[in-house]
């Protein structure tokens, strides 16, 4: 029998990579999706490049878009990203590297790929637990997208296609996605997570990403490759 | 007082461009936003040009996002776009120009410098009745997107703002539109709305979007000065 396709997408962190392996081990022909948008940690995206290659999708596309023509976020803009000295001085209030929108944006894009590759599935690496702070990333948000996705679509108006936006990660906590992401074979080093690396591609280990990525592969009993070996 | 921000939709053509004047008429300070996505009718993008300029609008930005890598649709993809003697002869059908998740896209990075902007309202120039094939041009599909977006933005979550998703055309028929833009002295030499422009970019008079665009200058008892005069 054919596998199913599904449209993955890919930043080159450790979520959505794990995401993708999910998918992978669910059986899915997975077509991986990252984008350009002007981020300052576009070494993430050489990240993405890796993983895509070392996991076995069956075909990577990076969109390049300029979300830095809006501006609005740390990520994008001229906005200093925060760094902390311990994981509790994180906030639970919207952080400003919240960039606007850009789930929205990522998801129709992966919609449009979907409805060309006749795909009935999604797969996005968002979680609630461990940083609830993006409201694009919220339980709520992902089902309302579902239902306005499935009257988006000529496959969803004939009843053809019932699209479906997977969250494996929605409620597990960071060491837990590591621990399911290790009993599936991730190799993290492949992976990228901080918001603020150095020129040459060095994570900064203070920034809201690094830290919570430090405290889930303690949590996890796990060592993380990337902060022992360098970036690869 | 202030005028309130709004994003507006702008491809060019005749809807969006009444959709424009309308927002001005309601005093909306306008932004306008347009996509060179791959278009093969990419001459819409000096029409757009053309009406943000000359209409006053306060800034209009034109995002470049290549829908062409996706392709399943003909005016993004080397299906040919389809030619017909008279406009009895549209189908109901969704057609073959439809282009997958487009006003997904569009409105989602609407919906990013909207809320950049901390503005309420977004334009689109979609309408149900002339020509119902697009499944994301329907009342339910952007009752749905709304919902969704509320949910999606830092202001929704806060409670700050209620994003409204204005469609003013939604309900009328082409000569309706024409008579309402020519109303609010709409120049509509200054748009373009066919989907297979020869190389000069002169509308080829058959397609769909040409044979609409004649049958409701017809029936709005106006003539097209673009048919008439060619070309700008």
């Amino acid at each position: 029998m054919d596998q199913r396709p599904a449209i993955v997408l890919l930043s080159g962190g450790l979520d959505s990579t794990t995401t993708l392996a999910i998918a992978l081990d669910q059986g899915y022909d997975v077509h991986a999706l990252s984008f350009d948008y002007g981020q300052r940690h576009s070494v993430e995206l050489e990240s993405a490049r890796r993983v895509a290659k070392t996991m076995g999708v069956t075909k990577h596309f990076v969109a390049t878009i300029d979300l830095r023509m809006f501006g609005g976020s740390a990520l994008t803009d001229s906005i200093t990203v925060p760094h902390h000295d311990r994981v509790e001085e994180l906030q639970s209030a919207i952080p400003v590297t919240y960039v606007p929108a850009r789930n929205t944006i990522f998801l129709s894009f992966a919609l449009a790929w979907a409805e060309t590759l006749a795909a009935s599935d999604i797969f996005i690496g968002v979680n609630a637990l461990d940083y609830s702070g993006y409201p694009d990333c919220r339980p709520e948000y992902i089902k309302a997208y579902e239902i306005m996705a499935n009257l988006a679509t000529k496959a969803g108006v004939e009843g053809k296609q019932r699209l479906q936006i997977h969250t494996p990660l929605m409620e597990m906590t960071k060491s837990q996605i590591i621990t399911r992401g290790a009993s599936l074979g991730v190799d993290y080093r492949l992976t990228h997570s901080c918001y603020d690396p150095d020129k040459d591609g060095k994570p900064c280990g203070t920034c809201d990403s690094c830290l919570l990525r430090q405290k889930g592969f303690q949590e996890a009993g796990l060592s993380d490759p990337t902060a022992t070996n360098g970036v690869l």
